[in-house]
Parts: C-alpha cells; structure tokens; sequence
C-alpha cells in the first residue's frame, strides 16, 4: 500500500537527447545508460554531431518496436527550460503510446497539444520534479529490513553516486539490495522513488518512509541522500530524510577540495567527523543502534599521491574505510556491512 | 523586498462563528481576541448559545460600518472541512468588501459563489494553511537585529503561546520585539507570516529568513517554533527552521505531563537538556554564539506542589530559568535576555 504512492515509470526508455553537444547537458541521460543500460533501448538525436551516449540511434517507430515504454529527456537545459521546437516530436511520441518522462522545471502538460496527444493515446506524463501529492506524515514506526543512506558534507558530492555503486557492489557479491531514489536522477535510474526536495515540509519523513518499506530481514535499501545538516539551505530535507529513513549505517560522502557551502559562500564545509557525529546524534532518534560505516571521497581534484594520503589520513582518524567510489569501487563498505549484525 | 512574500492580512477582523458550542472549537478565534483584541471588531454567531467570545455580536453591515476589514474563520471543525451552509455568508461577507481568512484545509475558492463574489468586489480569499508559491531558497547570509526561537520537546508544547507571552513581556518593558508567525493561528494573530510546514521541502528555511527580516540592531524577533527535532514527523521542518532564523537564544517548550512523542506513540520525549543540547548543535551552524535561556513548561496537569518541585528541580538542573508561561509570566525570560550582549 505505501508503494502506491511513490512515482513509478515504465521501462526500457528511449532518451531524448535533442542536438545538446556536450557531455554536461546530457547527464541525465549518460547517468542512465550507465547506471541502468538494461533500461534504454536507445537515444533519440536530432542532430549528427550531438552527443552520443553509444547506445543505437532509434527514431519513435523504431523504439516502440524495439519494446520503448517511455521517452525520457535525458538533457539539462540551463533553467530546466523545455524548448518548444521539442513539441511536435514529444506529440509524436505520446501519440505513438510512450510515455513521457521528465525532470526539466516545465510542465510538461504545458507543452502544446502534449495533454490531449497523452489522454488520446492513455499515455502518462510524468515529471519526476515533482512529488506525489498523496504523502502520509511519518509515523517513525520500526520497519523490517536494512537501510544504508548517503549523507553528506554538503550537496553534490556524490551521493547518488555512491549509493549506485554501493548497490551494485553488493549485488555482485551475492547480497540482496536495492538502490532507492530520492531525487530526479535516482528515480529515473530506479525507475521508482520520490523527489524529496519536492514533498511539502511536513511530509518529508513521510516520503522518506514510503521509499524504503518494510523488506526481508537480510535485505539492504541503500538509499540516495539529500543536502547537508550542514547545509543551511537544505538541512531540513536531510534530517526528514534521515528520521524517516531509520538507516541501521550511514555512509558520509565528502568532496576533498571544496571548503565553502556551495549554496551559502560565507559557510565552511564541517570536517567529515563533525559531520558524522551530528548526523549520529540525529539518526539515533529513529534508530539507536546506527553506525557509521565509512566514507566516500570525491578525490577527483587531488593528484595521484595527495588522494592517497588524504584517504589514508582520514581513514586513521576515523578508523574507517575512506575510500573514492569512482577509483575504488566500494568493496571495503561491502566488506564492512558484512561485520554488522 | 523580501517581505512581498509573506501572506499579509488586513485587520481589523469579524470573527465568524457559526454555531459553534464549545471554545476549543473555537480557539482560533478565542487566540484573537485574546492577543490581539485591537485587531477584532467583533463575532458573529448563527446561533445565541454558541461560545461567545465577550465582544460585540455585529452582523455584516454592522462589521464594515465598524471599520472591518477581513472576515475570519475563527472555528476549527473535525477535519477541517468547511460547512457549506457558510456559502451564503462567505459570499455575502465578501460582497460587502471583507478579504475572506480561513485555516481549514478546505479551498475558500471551492465555497460556491465565494471565488466569484470576491472577484466581483475586489477582495482576497486567503488561505493562512497554503505557503506563498514565491520563496526563496535559503542564503544563510547573516541578518541585522536579534531574535529567539522557540523550540520543543515535541509539537503542541506552548511554542506559540510562550513566543506570544515572551514578546508582549518585552514590549511591556519598552524593548522593541515582535511576534513572527510560523503558523496559521500565529499568522492570523500578526497579521502576517509563513506556515512554514506547508512550504515545499527545499525552501523551508528560505521561508523562515524571510519572516525574520534584517531589523535595528536592538530589535528582537520572537520566533514561533515548529514541531521538535526529535518528532519523527515534522523534524525536517524543525531544522529548517532553526537555520533559517539563525537564532541567538532558544527558549525550549516542554509539556510536564507528556512521556511519548504526540505523533509516533514508540517514541519517549526527549529529556529537556537532550533536546537544549541538539538544538544548540544544530543551531550553531547558523549562528555560532546562541545560547539557551530558559525553558518554557505547561504544568497544567501537576499539584501547585508538583509543579513548583518540577520547576525548581529542573532550573537547578539547567542553570537556566524554567517557568509555565501562563502561570508565571515571561519576565525570568526577559531578565535573561537583558544579560545578553
């Protein structure tokens, strides 16, 4: 019954890529075909020289036959503005049975003759901007099965990232997990989720509680963070999704060279065990016994030999793996989850 | 500038209601006239032995001739719903030039006749329950003047009462405070505000740094508070909050009698210096100098003799001056806040 309210899309996707020619603006749909190529049946250009995310070029007749369910748009535009020259392709696809999926600040309903293209052909539109409008209040009830969240120093320091390769880790390793989203991207890859950034104040845990449900005892939702504690813009998105997460660990994923809040300049970034500590202290209120179980460093800006002693002066002080997901993978939080009861 | 997106109400105010019989239905407007008895011209009741709140019975016509400016809801009925035998007096209210105000979860634009009658003359339908759709994210960028916030132990602990009782204290020993409202209650009786637990997610404390605004420097906002960090429910919007009004004390609410979180029954209240220290923690990523200056009680359901032992216990215990605000006033409050720099 609580799944029924988390937005859920259909793959395999076919993702829109338009003529974008950069790599950057197209992220949303590289994240996917990364992350969840089992998903994509192909990209969708409208110019030759654009990017290519070397997965086969499908015009709609051709995705629908190689079994698309949804066209994504997979690019960014600066201020998430949809252009409308994409109309006539969108009514297309909708008319052709897809669904559309997007995460761009546009309505899509605002798309011309988009609404009546999707009622005509049952079709959904979806924004993954926004929530469901049916949330219940947290209720901070105990749930069965175990719960890993990314936290963090600050937003954008690979969180996503890290509960996708977290996941990935421990599937390969034969463990029963499930990578959940908590914001556009995520739930794009997941194919399910929520937008907590999106969900009305009050409703945040709420939200938190319904993406991860009650699961078999040895079965780990690893579970995409949001903001900062630390990040005085965003910090009571991270503490709802903390409370209604319950997480049994919590992993700190850092950036090694950013000093300020990116949102708030006048704001040093806490120390990693700062920000471990607060987060525990807060985490105990809806789970006494979590822990923390490692960190995750985005190294990417350090050379060779300063990311090796970075990572292994901070794991000595904290006597905890610190390890960079994208170089390291995440066998040693795998290994560690494995000590926990 | 920043205060445009506030929703702003014009007093002085009809109170509507109805045929309410018993004054916790009607405390909305009991609230009114007891902090804010300038603001209110009158009542109107539907029926000669409902509550009556001890100011004037005006119908329509005799509310506007008195200089009426908005009717208010002051009734809260089980769910919120809004009796739809009002129609006829909502419309009639708003022909004759009254903004319509109501905290019920019903839409004012959903009473028949009412969004049209409103368009006819002119006036505003004001939901005090919907957050403006305009706020900003939040800066962090350190603000003039002073503030305090209330924060609790959990929700529905005396946080508005005592933010109410505190500043009227200060006023009346000719400091420069004011009320800031947080909530629907609390905005009706200011007259302006933000219900920060209806804002979307990410924009909580930028709500919260646009109800307190740069003042003078000696000039101290009383900040209702929101929930607790330790509800399971509404901490998102507790912390958002605390940040966003970067307070430089917090006063803690607590109820003497309750044990377990009002929201999630698993849950046991906090200790009052749990919930000081948290808070603080919390609250020095904003504003690294605030302090603590006392604690706020509802004893109301403890002997005279349990509740002085209670009161006295707990103040050596903290250091702190700890009072039930109805009983003895805030002036132990203001005295401390005279001590600070």
């Amino acid at each position: 019954m609580n799944q029924v309210t988390t937005i859920k899309l259909s793959p395999p996707y076919l993702i829109f890529l338009g003529d974008v020619a950069d790599l950057m603006s197209a992220k949303t749909g590289a994240g996917l075909v990364q992350w969840c190529p089992d998903m994509v049946v192909g990209q969708y250009r409208t110019s030759d020289t654009g990017v290519d995310l070397g997965v086969p070029d499908l015009n709609i007749e051709q995705a629908v036959e190689a079994g698309a369910k949804s066209l994504v748009i997979g690019v960014a535009l600066v201020g998430g503005a949809m252009s409308q020259q994409w109309a006539p392709l969108l009514n297309k696809a909708a008319l052709a049975g897809l669904d559309i999926v997007s995460g761009l600040h546009t309505d899509l309903a605002d798309i011309p003759g988009l609404a009546d293209s999707a009622k005509q052909a049952g079709v959904k539109l979806i924004n993954v901007r926004r929530a469901p409008a049916t949330l219940p209040i947290g209720n901070g009830r105990k749930r069965s099965g175990k719960r890993v969240l990314m936290v963090g120093t600050d937003c954008a320091v690979g969180k996503k990232y890290s509960a996708l390769a977290l996941s990935k880790a421990m599937n390969e390793r034969g463990m029963a997990a499930t990578f959940r989203a908590t914001g556009q991207t995520g739930l794009m890859i997941a194919g399910s989720g929520i937008p907590v950034d999106s969900v009305i104040a009050d409703f945040i845990s709420g939200a938190a509680e319904v993406i991860s449900p009650d699961n078999r005892d040895d079965h780990w939702d690893i579970i995409e963070g949001q903001g900062s504690l630390f990040n005085p813009s965003y910090s009571g998105v991270s503490l709802g999704l903390l409370h209604g997460s319950q997480p049994d660990a919590i992993v700190v994923c850092h950036d090694a060279s950013r000093e300020f809040v990116s949102s708030c300049a006048d704001y040093r970034l806490p120390s990693v065990k700062q920000c471990i500590q607060l987060n525990l202290d807060c985490a105990r209120i809806t789970n006494p016994d979590v822990v923390c179980i490692g960190v995750c460093v985005n190294t990417s800006k350090l050379t060779v030999e300063a990311r090796q002693a970075y990572l292994q002066q901070l794991s000595e002080e904290l006597e905890l793996p610190c390890i960079d997901p994208i170089l390291d993978g995440c066998n040693a939080l795998v290994d560690k989850i494995l000590t926990l009861n």
